[in-house]
């Protein structure tokens, strides 16, 4: 599968490039950076840390697709609504981990997706999309004398509390039980706080140290629980992760996919 | 739901008393013992270090049996097979959490359950057993790249290991992959081992205080790692998973049911 | 050693009936409970549900200290005052696990210790205190290039935040790092809260189940972090903890102690 | 602080020139390798994957010693033993990571230490010999009623078990016990165990997936636990280790420290 990096000279962008050298059953067909970056002409392996790969990066997104299987982006909104046309066009496959999408982002992936097989994630990593989908069963599964506490753990760089991924995680142990978590969650205990009100759903947030994240769900019953982890050690995992997604992808009809549809949950 | 203890003065069997006396939905109607036993005539409420439940403790199983509309045992099982005999002339719910069933006893059991509805488990906890069913699924969901190792944690008093928890929750693993836990079991690695081998499942286990029983099942991949972990408080737990398993199989047609069906997995 | 519990149909006081008459080297010679309680003359064995102790109850605490070796005490601050006033006069061990202390309920205790030998610690815990010891010890070895956190696990019904506990530890971290917690403390992280700041002490609270006490404190640091942790499965624990106090005091001078100096730290 | 990486162009040592180029009160005057390595002449910082540093790859120790204040060196014992005697001459720090050195090897090391600043640790993370410290003191602290067991997980391609660093905090723990690890050492459990034999120390090993090194010891009472680990998330915080080892050994006079002593425990 010949698969095209944009945003080929961020910091995700080398890791895709790396991510896809060393993959099997692909082979990296172009690196695209936007007009005027100084990494315009520059061979994307050695950009990455790698040998050259024989690959100059372009401006030219439209040629690069034309002549690949698929795109892998995680770039900003606005450029990977216009990826998503222009791979649309191709009639290729998109993979997004780009985040902070809006509605008016989804509903355009979503008509590009008529044409384009596209795999969105807001976490590209196979364990934690495995576990939000585990987390969403076992909610379903313990009625709630099964107690939800979410915890998680970053580095000290890390500006905003309850990490993206632990929200996400709290999502899918509401629909297990078919609440809204606006109306459940609790993000801070401070002081008297009287008992726990049956329901809720509450999060405890770390900061420390270099961790790039670890996540754990805590079903606290009587007498017993029931904890599932997720521990992340290199943030080349997402990347990893957006590679399997593509090579997933390419058989597939044209649709909006997810990294549930990919581990065949 | 009027309920049987049989096996009444042994630890489960006071422990079931408890839960059933504490659980909605359910009543205590006979308690039973073996011939000769010196808790005969005795309170079953007392016996369990409760108030007086007005239920003393017979050996008439028989009767017992045609007057309530389920039975819990925890006992042995010769004692088992008879009374899932008893259970069907019946046509009542037996719960059986006997452990060392052969598989002679299991066809007495499957036998039975033409007339009784039976929920048979080695492990009565809920949590274990939505646990083995996650642990299947993940296993299943994620291949070879991730290596299984299953760790658990006993009092110093166990004398088996691993446990016998530890070892359904690995069969629940090998069967997720497709192969025989025999093949791939690795219970021992001191000295010089070599590489881990692909495929294999790794035990390690750890005795020490007072500890009722844990268990983790971890998924190591390269950069991430995705963890299960159980813990048991009390062993009264598993007298409530009973207690759970009688009042769910109440409504439903004889057979021969596990504790994942009671879950609803 | 001889020894007498007061506030004897309490809670605790049933636990530590049960932990001396469990424990070697010591004997119950009286059970004390408060003029008019319902408890006076049933026998103290009993009343903690185990076979006759031939110890009744009784309101005389004076004649009860001068024929003991040492009383162990969890009751309130203006009985425990009072109650080390008697010990100081009987010359024996005073063990007090009483919590809400005052500062002048120190000074109190302070001068009873002239003729007491006194062990106050506001968790009886081996395993606590000793955590404490190491707390303060890992806090002032690492510099400030290692983050701390705190997170703690308690039941559903819990109605502070963070519990005394991780205060307590949090106390010994910042005075390890010989700065004031006040200064450093932060119990709540929710939304955009800007990068950790260099120094702080985070403190994260999880409620749920039938959680007995977990504590944690994370030293995280630049590419590894260091976790000290503590699990109490059984509030009998805190009891046991008392006993092994009153043994240690025994051939002691008078004085002021802590379970610190029981542990030999 | 002008040090000296010999081995420059192993994986260590890689690590060592990047340490030393990051870290503030210390810069890279030398960089040695054994005659005839293909990395002769090369600049030390492309070598390591950084700027140019302007140090040329040399194999003459004796001249870079001369010039320097000290080496750091993770090579060989045969090479460590000969480096020691050069830095004896030369009255600088050597910084000894080697592992698998003989009571001969260590005979010479003491030899060199008249005149050299010698730091010497099997393992040169500040966590782990934290941790080794503190697990010799809570095996003193705690009697036999708590059990030891020492759980580590590595990498799949690790070859073999308990790690070294299991070894060293078993052996830190008998230490602290007064007793010798041989004697109390269980590394495999399997099938009918019996009960814990009291006092012994357990070792439990995981392997699998990309872990860089997780260490677990666990004090295991009755009724409450206490745990101490210790999350390897870098090789790189080896390298840190010994360069933090280095600054702390300059103004000291000759001798054989350890991690302890620089740790100031």
């Amino acid at each position: 599968m010949r698969l095209v990096v944009v945003g080929a000279d961020g910091r995700m962008g080398r890791m895709l490039i790396r991510a896809v050298a060393q993959s099997e059953g692909c082979t990296l067909s172009a690196a695209i950076e936007r007009e005027g970056s100084p990494a315009l002409g520059q061979d994307a392996g050695l950009l990455a840390g790698l040998q050259p790969l024989d690959v100059p990066v372009t401006d030219d997104a439209l040629a690069a697709f034309a002549a690949a299987d698929g795109v892998l982006d995680f770039t900003a909104p606005a450029a990977t609504v216009a990826f998503a046309e222009l791979a649309a066009q191709a009639r290729i496959v998109h993979v997004v981990g780009t985040t902070g999408l809006s509605e008016d982002d989804f509903a355009k992936l979503k008509a590009a997706s008529y044409h384009a097989r596209i795999v969105q994630s807001g976490n590209m990593s196979l364990g934690i999309n495995l576990m939000a989908e585990l987390v969403r069963r076992v909610a379903k599964a313990l009625g709630d004398e099964f107690d939800i506490e979410i915890s998680e753990m970053h580095h000290r760089m890390k500006v905003d509390a309850p990490s993206g991924t632990a929200l996400m995680l709290g999502e899918a142990a509401a629909e297990g039980r078919g609440v809204d978590l606006k109306t459940v969650r609790v993000s801070t205990r401070d002081g008297h706080t009287g008992a726990r009100r049956p329901g809720d759903i509450g999060f405890a947030t770390l900061r420390g140290g270099s961790v790039v994240g670890d996540h754990s769900v805590i079903f606290a019953g009587t007498g017993e629980s029931l904890t599932i982890s997720h521990h992340a050690a290199d943030r080349g995992l997402f990347a990893t992760g957006a590679v399997k997604a593509a090579l997933w992808a390419h058989p597939k009809p044209p649709g909006l996919y997810t990294m549930a549809d990919v581990l065949g949950l």
